[in-house]
């Protein structure tokens, strides 16, 4: 986390100062391949789905009707490797720091660029991560314990089941923030504004509601404590679609690396409702 | 409470199409001296305090610094039983169906008009109430026990103090809605665009944190259930600046009757940021 923070400074300057435009150049010349939680605080960085226009349409709908996990902030055009809408000159071929192949739902491989696996019929998405309404918790003064700890957030899978759009299907996976009721209560108002990165939380209280067996047991990332005066709170997680796409077997699927995201031009400010 | 609605309707008609004006007109000529919950459900409803002037500029102190409790939608010029800004007729001597009169802190009558008691150092406020949030939480589908029921919401004095200004000093006062999880997130978003009757909650889940000892033994109003499935949501409650003006044993004092407020031509929807 510190090598991490210290690399990035050297390499990128102070936080707040940095140019996201500037951020993807050096990413897209194989100059980082790290995480990329903080590296650019203001702005907004994405989940990277990309699909054979096969199944485009199919994962679309999906996203569609599961707009908590799977918010979509882009889709590129079948064969295009450009987003403008999320800066003019993203190249989602190689501006992620890290991607994952997966072949007939198996990881083949990772790699830093997939210039050579582009085909003219892929469709790229990019889905909303809760980076932006973290960040926007903060700014508000609410403490957040895994940013704290420098840790990854709990994950759990639910007993909540997505609605299915052809093969696509999964259990919803939510992440737990432990909050006082009172930074809960405002957090829930902060979140709401922000349905492009999940919005308002799916849950709060008692995980058993949800299936959730045990907190201290997450299914992925870090388990944090929940102290006597707080609540779990519960947000739908960028995980949901990522199962969702495994358990679809497609014949290529590619991803981006946990924790290593797309870093975009728009600004998390401008993310949130009026 | 259904005498009071069927009553209702044989004087104001259907419910959806009352003018507040005809209805406050009614009240005036003192045809109506029943409670006002549902009564005009689209208008803002009010808590209702009238002081000499000498304790206004305290009163109004101890509002600014408790504003979730005592979110003040208007204040009369001294002396002026008009409040032009919640309707151009109205008469603060005579547009509440009943009125509570204290003298040195003691309650000394209750009457359905003050015209004869006015004077020209009186100062009316007029506080928001939680009817106006209560109809939006219905208007957005979220079940409310109490008002299911029929029966009033459950207030508890919390170990919260609010800040006092002048004489004006005593507990916050909540009043509580079990609510799903689910509820309670969608309430919150809700109530935080409505920071002119309350806002958003002041406290979710365990009551202890607050001082509660028993959610089954309410302070002021009706006990109602919290299922296994739901969380206590706890809101700022207007019966708080009350106590605290029953503490300052003010020569005289005047109030509404609680139920029973002043009808005013804002609108609910009205009253929400965007």
């Amino acid at each position: 986390m510190s090598y991490t923070a210290s690399s990035a400074l050297a390499i990128f300057g102070a936080p707040a100062q940095r140019d996201p435009r500037v951020v993807r150049r050096v990413i897209r010349a194989g100059g980082w391949t790290g995480h990329t939680s903080g590296l650019v605080p203001q702005y907004v960085q994405g989940n990277v789905v990309i699909l054979p226009s096969a199944h485009a349409d199919d994962f679309l709908r999906y996203c569609q009707r599961n707009p908590k996990p799977c918010p979509v902030l882009a889709v590129s055009e079948p064969g295009d490797h450009r987003l403008p809408v999320l800066g003019t000159d993203l190249d989602i071929r190689s501006d992620v720091p890290r991607y994952r192949v997966y072949r007939a739902g198996r990881l083949v491989e990772e790699r830093a660029d997939i210039t050579e696996l582009w085909r003219s019929d892929l469709v790229a998405f990019v889905l909303g991560c809760s980076f932006s309404f973290e960040q926007a918790l903060i700014d508000a003064g609410i403490r957040l314990r895994h940013v704290e700890l420098g840790c990854n957030v709990a994950m759990y899978r639910t007993n909540i089941e997505t609605v299915f759009a052809g093969p696509f299907h999964g259990p919803l996976v939510v992440s737990m923030r432990p909050l006082s009721a009172s930074a809960a209560i405002r957090a829930i108002g902060i979140t709401s504004r922000f349905a492009a990165v999940h919005g308002a939380p799916v849950h709060l209280g008692d995980p058993a509601l949800i299936g959730i067996a045990d907190l201290s047991v997450p299914d992925y990332g870090d388990s944090v404590e929940v102290h006597a005066d707080e609540i779990p709170v519960f947000w739908a997680c960028g995980v949901t679609p990522s199962l969702a796409i495994e358990r679809a077997r497609l014949e290529l699927c590619i991803t981006h690396v946990p924790g290593k995201m797309l870093v975009t031009d728009l600004s998390n400010a401008a993310l949130a409702s009026s």
